[in-house]
């Protein structure tokens, strides 16, 4: 299930891939992260292979989530999309990873819909969080005192509102993890 | 090679996908469009299939160029990444289809290095278009007036910087092929 950070200076951060994700989300996550030199495990729920997103384009998920989630890791970051979120919501592994990680004190990251897997890990009640505007009801009815930020943190806690804030939202997390100027030099090479 | 429009209701816009694209720009280019009820043939130069970006993550292309090509279509639209646009520029049957289009009064987008594509078109001469930093010099040398707008119209081309400004430049697609109410809902659907 992992172990605590730090592990050794390349940062590794676990991004699961299901069915129905927002395909904007998940690659500015994952290129961002790495353009910062921080190593991006990108694993399907159901495998290794081609993972169709929200709006019909396909994705490779590079591994498979169970052998990533075995190796050590030091945040989750969770695309959004509403199939996809569904998807990681009923998925007990995916939740239980998630609840391990913020008690281990370590970032975890949910974005658009997404933040919804956060309440079914019980992470919700009394946090800050903002989301997709479509699924803010759904988190205040589970006790989160949501926000209307574009980014919005909360402790290790980091969630933020679609593909439009996608590009900040994973700078945050990559600032939180390898420091704000390896995070700005990624922003500025990709002319923001 | 296509045919003028407007053929239908429905616009068709074409995006070449080549090894070393940038995910990014690729995948915002493809969703933004679909987002505004276009139809977007996302086509491999080698096929359809996996095909690998810069950043390591694959993305499946939907089909296959040549047949792709073959369809009427409505504009062209060129994700950037070097290898991805190196590619393109040595594709004989990329540039010819860049160069068509233009010539049929068509739109024709191209983001952070794919503007060299315009070039190797025989498109820069005298034109205002923008780029990725890295490679405005090489427009220069090729007689482009060269400007540091995020997005830059010339006529029926439209060109813009990088993954930071892709979905501006996107949007801006859209909007010449729907109209800038659509684009304007997408944009907000997006909480940009």
């Amino acid at each position: 299930m992992g172990v605590p950070y730090p592990r050794d200076m390349t940062k590794r951060v676990l991004v699961p891939l299901a069915e129905g994700f927002e395909e904007m989300e998940a690659v500015i996550l994952v290129d961002v992260l790495r353009r910062a030199g921080i190593d991006v495990a990108l694993a399907g729920l159901e495998g290794p292979g081609p993972v169709l997103g929200s709006r019909g384009s396909a994705v490779v998920a590079e591994g498979d989530w169970d052998e990533a989630a075995r190796e050590p890791y030091d945040a989750i970051a969770l695309p959004g999309g509403l199939g996809g979120t569904r998807a990681m919501c009923d998925d007990e592994r995916v939740v239980e990873a998630v609840r391990w990680n913020h008690a281990s004190g370590r970032p975890t990251a949910a974005l658009c819909a997404a933040p919804l897997v956060l309440a079914r890990a019980g992470l919700a009640e009394g946090r800050a969080l903002t989301s997709h505007p479509s699924v803010r009801d759904d988190l205040a009815a589970q006790g989160a005192a949501v926000r209307t930020d574009r980014v919005v943190r909360d402790g290790v806690l980091v969630t933020s509102q679609g593909p439009g804030t996608a590009m900040e939202f994973a700078l945050a997390l990559a600032a939180d993890l390898v420091g704000q100027e390896a995070a700005d030099e990624v922003s500025s090479a990709m002319c923001r």
